[in-house]
């Protein structure tokens, strides 16, 4: 066996979520697009159904459809990308509800699906997804005679509060949206966080749940053990891994554990990130290669059998600033060669 | 259809894989470790086996059974990472060939499936995987009474042909193998091309025939085509995506391409890299998001349904050098939500 093993607590998510929904004082719901953040749509998804969340978010149809085959009916599932071409099957068979972002997807979503469900998003300043304030303003009365479930918009600076975007999208959103009697969406995690006005009827948190910054009291959700498959002794001067990076300062003991970049560890985290050993702290070394790092395990009074890269000590956040990204993209590149194990 | 398409050229492929077998006067296997580099073992292997490739690599046991579910019984299956604590069944089971890499493999596997093959990796200094010159002189004798089918090695600086550490990782290995009857290996892509001195019996490229340096003249292998979801119209001073990170300098048309770095696209690739609209450049904007990246379209004559994002003007090292990685990872990373074609 010399394959990884992630282990991911459905209990420290579900408390996450609780925590998030206990900041406000409206419905919270649950963004598990990108396969869960790269942990199981499913198996997440089940999980926060039973803690009581009936609202989901995912980024694409394709997405929404393996998702209500775990969750069955009831729960609603709100795609992000809205209803594309090629789509309508997708939405229609798996009781999906699109967020449509353009005159476009407006007239796809009636024509195919009279009467069917759906949401609006609306740009408020982000310029990635959604209508503009002068499309909205001409789509607007035909849009709410159709009946939409939800109007939401996104922040693009909500991990930063002091960003004066917030502010910005937020009286742009009111403006586009103020006296109307549908439900509202601003805020995922970040905005949540940001206070209560910018909850309006419905919060969404994602990185949060799974134990990511901006929310700094998340419970950590994943933990990532890899298994020592070699370790060896060198002397002062020799070098470790791909183009001699690294190089002994003193006899050394050198654990090689089977795990690289092809299972998500980023390339660019060899340089500060390091691994557990119980307690003990030993660094990596080397350069991470394709399916193997190595470790300084020198100090150790024991040649360990796994080295733990992930768990509450090392975060996603934590290997995120060791790579130079964020904790997000640590989550979502989490490999297929690990075995899963689903705690909860 | 909101899911990008992920186009593998199977006939690419496998000439890349002549090419390079056409460089040496000995046999050349085939490296289809992390799941064929990312591009699905099966399909790799299959293509690569009809074209008279008999000797494949992959990193652990699990993926080498996954492979021989694929390729039916006949060709050679070695693992690199050798015969770990677990692996027995699966070596059995689907014959694969541990390459032991210590004395402690060694004894595992002679006493849980003697007689069965096996081959040794020596470490000729790169301090990874593999016996050390002392132990291999201390095992040498026994081990090679149990008719090991390989002994291979490993360079670490073999993309560097002018580093002298490939010279004296060539020495080492010919010290630690030199009069012995068994078949030798020590060249994967990078090794091939440095020249018949680093040949031995056994050629055992890998990212070359995926159309990755250094291996100049490699075909591309993939071709990554992104669905436009929405376009719109900027004003001057309008800012695009996570944290404003663009903006506008004139009046400016964005696309809205549903893929991010969810799908392998690494978030750093975002500063430099462009997409393609048939032969016209367009180049990414703002943050590459979780699901999403903005391209300014603002020069094409017309509104493009799909943006190409890797071909053969945009290659998978072209994308790495954006992203500040090697092709390698752009390779293995590359996403599970994409539709994928095989051609060939």
């Amino acid at each position: 066996m010399s394959t990884a093993r992630l282990t991911i607590d459905l209990d420290a998510l579900v408390a996450n979520w609780r925590a998030l929904d206990s900041l406000t004082r409206v419905e919270t719901g649950a963004v598990v697009k990108a396969n869960g953040y790269g942990l199981d749509s499913g198996q997440v998804g089940r999980a926060l159904a039973m803690a009581g969340v009936r609202n989901f978010f995912v980024a694409v149809a394709e997405e929404g459809a393996i998702l209500r085959r775990a969750l069955g009916p009831g729960p609603q599932i709100s795609v992000f990308s809205g209803h594309c071409d090629g789509d309508t099957a997708l939405i229609r068979d798996n009781d999906l509800t699109p967020m449509l972002n353009s005159v476009d997807q407006m007239l796809r979503h009636v024509e195919a699906l009279p009467g069917a469900a759906f949401g609006i998003q609306l740009d408020s300043g982000m310029n990635r997804l959604g209508m503009e304030p002068a499309e909205w303003a001409a789509l607007r009365d035909i849009a709410l005679s159709q009946n939409p479930v939800l109007i939401m918009s996104h922040l693009a600076c909500a991990d930063e509060p002091a960003h004066p975007m917030n502010a910005q999208q937020l009286s742009v959103f009111k403006e586009m949206t103020d006296g109307l009697s549908v439900p509202r969406s601003l805020a995922a995690t970040g905005g949540t966080l940001l206070g209560p006005e910018y909850h309006f009827d419905l919060c969404r948190p994602g990185v949060g749940l799974y134990g990511g910054m901006p929310f700094e009291d998340a419970l950590a959700v994943v933990q990532l053990d890899l298994p020592v498959i070699q370790i060896r002794d060198l002397q002062p001067g020799e070098t470790v891994g791909y183009s001699n990076t690294w190089t002994a300062q003193r006899p050394s003991r050198i654990a090689t554990v089977s795990a690289g970049y092809a299972d998500g560890l980023i390339r660019a985290l060899g340089a500060t990130a390091v691994t557990f050993a119980g307690d003990e702290v030993c660094p990596i070394v080397g350069r991470v290669s394709m399916d193997l790092i190595t470790v300084d395990v020198t100090d150790l009074d024991h040649d360990p059998s796994f080295l733990t890269l992930l768990n509450d000590r090392q975060t996603v956040d934590d290997l995120a600033d060791a790579a130079g990204t964020i904790g997000y993209e640590i989550l979502t590149s989490l490999g297929a060669r690990y075995q899963r194990r689903y705690k909860g």
